[in-house]
């Protein structure tokens, strides 16, 4: 697999500054992560932009959707906050001949027990498997992006079509 | 996707008995993983046994094998031992109608940075996209069963055919 | 030891709400982290309130006073923000036969590689070997009360007394 | 501060090493430990030997004292396997003007959750309040090398005389 990957910012690369007793989006973690994990495999990073998804505009949307038709590579992965991913996946689909997969984490990579480094593998294992089209890997699920949605009250991400 | 764990020990299970200043098999670990990760969806656990996985019989084969045959569920996640986790997937080919994907860590799971979240995250991801056969997801890569081997020099998984 | 624990709040206790993308003081850590590495002695936990240090009172500081001054036990500690620390022990001086002791954390507990475990370590093993009086514990190093300041430039507590 | 830290080996500096699916002790952990919490002051580190505590001969013990007594610190740490570790306390004392604190790790430092950074922190803290003298911090509690044993059924540290 070569695997493209951009990023875009959202809770998954939150860090915590302690001169502003504040959280802010850092640098894209994704490929130290990787490389911690020994993946087997090449990949090329591209950090889109640094914003809480909660701010991401159409414009925003536009510029990730050419970064994907754009690159060469037939997989790709997309980091991006949680609240507007569905959104985002949505301004991706037929895009002919690519897999693409959305991720993310509800909790910072820096955490202790954060769901990141989880995310990314189901994202990563699901690329490889899955016929091209766009998909979301959360909490575990590989969701096609026409029937997903972040319940928010659950905090977490379900099928919009009953099970 | 409802999914079925059979564990037989390995790495991922291990643990640090200070009393006997050794490393032992302890209780399967992917049930606290899953939890803790926010996965969504229902999965029973079955722990098959407790070994390294270079002492896993022929017999010890045949009774994993046995086991995801016998179960519901069409996807079944094996985690293994890494020496020996080429070898058992062999003994489970030729199941009509089950993706089985093996997966293990060469770190404990109890280790600050081991790959066994990563990995188990691409099993799963693998496992609700990809066709029946048995796979191999290790090094965040998801090889056929008939293509990866353990390079035990670097320690780690890689296709035998070139790439 | 028979040690009292006061929770003020501060970054050792700050977690992340993803619901809100911010990040807020949480319950107080500390019990939990001491139970979790085998701590062999008493203690007590008082949460006397739960503030960013920056936003501490002397309404505020006379309160943890009356906390230690009332407590049975004559070793206390004080979890805290970083940034008022020094003037909430300036606050602590001439309680007699008491040893006090202010800790906190330059990344909130929860994350990996926080100072919090190792900065509480500092604090507990100093406590026990102390003659009454107040001091901080940060970066590894046992401060008197008059002779430190936090670095705001460097995020790191040191001496105001040439070395 | 100035200080001179002894490495023996022991738990603390365990590793786990897949090619031979054993455990061994590894390089000394403390000083990436101590940079990676921020400590503030000056340490020279010198690895004496690397074994389990259980393997230590008397002439290891006295090559440790030789090195205490050499060192130009008055503040000496010693990173030691628990099970022998009181007595090499042992053969620490009375060696004038020297404070001196052994500790160690009921888990190796590389795991998720152990005390080998709490037990640090500690001995760092007990070394700058302590009068000269032979000392055990573990399990939180700072112990005079006369009234310290470790129970191996509960596995850990306590005072031998009542309390």
């Amino acid at each position: 697999m070569n695997l493209h990957i951009i990023t875009t910012g959202g809770t998954i690369d939150k860090i915590y500054f302690d001169a502003k007793s504040d959280y802010q989006v850092g640098e894209p973690v994704i490929g130290e992560l990787l490389d911690s994990m020994g993946a087997g495999f090449p990949y090329t990073v591209e950090s889109a932009m640094r914003k809480d998804s909660l701010d991401l505009t159409e414009e925003d949307r536009m510029l990730i959707r050419r970064s994907v038709e754009r690159c060469a590579e037939r997989k790709v992965l997309v980091t991006h906050g949680t609240d507007g991913m569905v959104r985002t996946g949505q301004a991706l689909k037929d895009i002919p001949g690519k897999t693409i997969v959305l991720t993310g984490a509800l909790q910072p990579a820096a955490f202790k027990g954060s769901d990141a480094i989880f995310n990314i593998g189901c994202a990563i294992g699901a690329l490889q498997a899955a016929v091209p089209g766009v998909y979301i890997a959360m909490n575990g699920r590989l969701f096609e992006i026409d029937n997903v949605r972040k319940n928010l009250e659950k905090n977490r991400f379900e099928p919009t079509a009953p099970e």
